[in-house]
């Protein structure tokens, strides 16, 4: 992973004059000269660890696990959300975390965590790097210095019990190595946030993340059928069936805990067969009231594709459903949706023709199978789009929410507008992209992407417009966050989002299982 | 409901002499002379509340919805246990709660819950009062008195979002209402556990219910969208999306509460349209084994129905899994085997078609619908034939667990060889017959009926029996419930359970919640 960018830099790719012009014409934006800079000139604080405390740590971990080289600090500063790329781009002293410990077993996490409480060290527990949210700044808080735990020792599939469909698997397993692993012996997890490419089991459950396959093989927590987490008060070991009336569900206290109420180091997951057979198709909806009444119904007839996917008239305008091609070959007009089908040869043939009658019924016209093998090629690819558009001096960003199929249309409106005025407001009218890629019987996600100018502070201008885009959220009833996690940037709404009782409990969870309040400090809990 | 058996007095039922001169040939049954009691006979100790506490509460809620009459108080005594009806025809003081209080209003449960902390009195949630496990016993505890609170005003129908598939259900309101209410709209919940015809929506929250359909509509939890829940330290009100990454799912924590975090008064849940077609049929397997392998193959093939059980060969034999016809016209020799299929004509008839593949690949040979059709009439009634037996001089009892598909016959193996080891030890062999309810991709349940003779103390003779089979579960993997909650009953298995740091988060959050204790003590916390 790059530090001041996403993922490889061989993937890395410009935009040509030809978008640049339309950017321009349309946003008004302008290329700005924001130079890269070169890694070793980034002015970090000098490490808060001390020669002893850094001794402290090396004996638990061995020396070579244990550093506060500026490189190795540096790319453990943060996540990706466009904030922190802007950041890592300033000339200004960064946060860093003081000291990078890569531990190899619960009970060295154990001592980590004992030493940490007794020595005033806040503990960030970090994996692939890619939060959107702030899940990863090194929040000093009241503590004197930032520890930053490196999950990726825990990096074996542990056991997989293929009567049962079930992996074990260490948390810091990246997703393309879990899908390798698992494949060797005919299984599939089925998890492909956009972050796949940089992502681990770990952050999938601490961020309660969810998968583009999702309406196929469900939400993240929807296939954890256990956890093992290590707390400063000891371990939690979660999960003893598939099912249990055992009280409340504490697996589902730990998953989306975000690293602030323990280190996740193993988790069991539900796998299937790797499928027989994988159909795709794109769709054209005359507009995207039409579209969205036909993926409820879909929804409700029970022919559930795998993927099912909807964009808006203006994303599917600029051809961001298929990010490698943004502005190139305007496929359809209206609306484009994707549906994929996995599973046996037949169910899949069943499941196919099922959902094609309901499509056709409610406006759908098929593209055939075009549209949704360019999304499957691409479909990682949209933070290296990012990435070039903010090097070409757009603002670009992206923010979800969910609700009910109900208050979808209010809520997709709100938030557009909220988005428009404030950046109009600043004197950057955006172009505000829409799209619903998650979906359940009882509603479904909304996928903002907004571009516009950069202005001379792209920081504060985006922040204004955030908190605009979450103040209308609220006002609108959806949810502050569907799969980007809290982390600091949400923050500010989960009081509003789980009442003050909700927090009461929450607070109450930590102080049990993180009394000095080490983990993770100022992400999550308000 | 009866207060010394289950449900109404019209439909309990009585054995033939065939019957019982079978249990007494297999079993050594003899009838025993347990005469049934008038309720004025039993002696409850006086009501410990005084002429002000009774004021005061009368205050609250009004002079009617406030009781201490003897029948009042024996009514709510506690559940529907084996060893519940058996202590409730002793003829020495029973135990019940000292006041009966029935609100109508979330603000007068507040101001209950505000009362009862100052005055040293438990609380007791109760709705249908059909608790397996003695979630309802009035554990006194360190109070100086019991209330139980009747949740049966909030019974309406508060809100149907029939584009969303939401409905917002009042706590109090019985099973059999929400299928009358929401089928005046065409929508229904399809939650049907055993004890439905006497169950309520908070009833099915408060324990993590899991119904007959689980296999098509999921469990109660899975169904559940938001929650309202009143505690002494305020109101929560949990789920503002479908699905949402804001943090832990704090709704998990208060499905499966069991009373004792707080009061459950509204539950928004998806719903479904009534189903346009039903199509049930039974199948017959040469074995569990192969019957096992099949349901499991049913599972991950994808070709799921909405109710799916399997019989053993010992169940199937005595015709248990058709309540109503114990012991006669076996039917099928091997094991029986439902499917139920209900939806859209269309997607009904594909399924069974698929289903239908799957399960003859796997051993099964249809006998029609005359099974499944036997089964339904009778599917609620098994707890008045567990009346007749007792009456007739069995001890009689059911329990139930759950583990991954792997684990299923070691664990089946282990409940049976603890039951009947610790029966025939006491001297009354058992029958022990087991089913399969409830599937998942990765495991299933399992549930055993027990049949033997009574001894002298028959609650003593199934308290050693349960305690045997509670170890074995444990030892073997299981969980110690897959649908009937802790209770009382469960608790001394809650920490094997959850671990130390799982029962360390339950008592954070209930001191949070209910910082004096007074919510059901006793239950489901160790």
């Amino acid at each position: 992973m790059k530090w001041d960018a996403w993922g490889l830099a061989e993937k890395s790719t410009t935009l040509s004059d030809g978008i640049k012009g339309l950017l321009q014409q349309a946003l008004g934006v302008t290329t700005r000269q924001t130079p890269e800079r070169a890694a070793e000139d980034v002015v970090l604080a000098a490490s808060a660890v001390s020669e002893d405390q850094l001794a402290a740590l090396a004996a638990i971990v061995g020396e070579r696990f244990c550093s506060t080289a500026h490189y190795d600090r540096l790319l453990r500063s943060g996540g990706k959300s466009t904030i922190d790329l802007l950041r890592r781009r300033s000339t200004e002293q960064q946060n860093a975390p003081d000291v990078v410990v890569i531990p190899g077993t619960e009970a060295e996490i154990a001592e980590i965590l004992d030493y940490c409480a007794d020595n005033s060290i806040a503990v960030v527990p970090f994996s692939g790097g890619s939060s959107a949210v702030g899940g990863l700044d090194p929040v000093r808080d009241r503590f004197d210095a930032v520890l930053s735990l490196d999950m990726r020792r825990f990096d074996s599939l542990i056991d997989l019990d293929t009567d049962s469909g079930i992996a074990t698997l260490g948390a810091g397993l990246p997703g393309p190595r879990v899908e390798e692993r698992l494949g060797a012996h005919g299984f599939s997890l089925g998890h492909f946030p956009q972050s796949f490419m940089f992502s681990t089991i770990g952050g999938f459950a601490a961020t309660r993340s969810s998968g583009q396959s999702s309406a196929g093989y469900g939400r993240f927590e929807d296939m954890v059928q256990g956890l093992r987490v290590v707390t400063p008060a000891g371990i939690l070991d979660t999960g003893r069936a598939p099912a249990s009336a055992a009280g409340p569900d504490l697996g589902e206290l730990f998953v989306g805990s975000e690293g602030t109420l323990g280190v996740i180091t193993q988790v069991r997951v539900r796998v299937h067969p790797v499928p027989e057979s994988v159909v795709r198709e794109g769709w054209r909806f005359p507009d995207f009231e039409t579209g969205t009444a036909a993926l409820r119904a879909l929804r409700h007839e029970g022919a559930v594709p795998t993927v099912l996917r909807l964009s808006d008239e203006a994303e599917t305008g600029v051809n961001l459903a298929t990010h490698d091609k943004i502005g190139k070959e305007a496929v359809t007009g209206g609306c484009l949706a994707i549906t994929t089908f996995e599973g046996t040869t037949d169910h899949t043939a069943q499941r196919v023709a099922q959902a094609r009658a309901v499509l056709q019924s409610h406006g759908a016209t098929s593209l055939g199978e075009g549209p949704g093998n360019n999304w499957e090629r691409g479909r990682f690819d949209a933070p290296y789009l990012r990435d070039a558009l903010l090097d070409a001096g757009a603002l670009v960003e992206t923010l979800e929410t969910a609700t009910t199929w109900s208050n979808l249309a209010t809520l997709r409106a709100a938030v557009t507008k909220a988005l428009t005025e404030s950046l109009s407001g600043q004197g950057t009218p955006p172009l505000v992209l829409c799209h619903i890629s998650h979906t359940y019987a009882t509603g479904a996600s909304l996928y903002f992407t907004i571009v516009c100018a950069q202005k001379e502070d792209p920081i504060d201008q985006w922040s204004k417009a955030k908190t605009a885009a979450g103040d209308a959220i609220i006002a609108a009833g959806g949810t502050i966050t569907h799969h980007h996690a809290v982390g600091v940037d949400h923050r500010p709404w989960m009081r509003d989002e789980i009442g003050d009782l909700g927090v009461t409990v929450l607070r109450a969870v930590k102080n049990a299982v993180d009394p000095a309040g080490i983990l993770n400090p100022g992400k999550l809990i308000p």
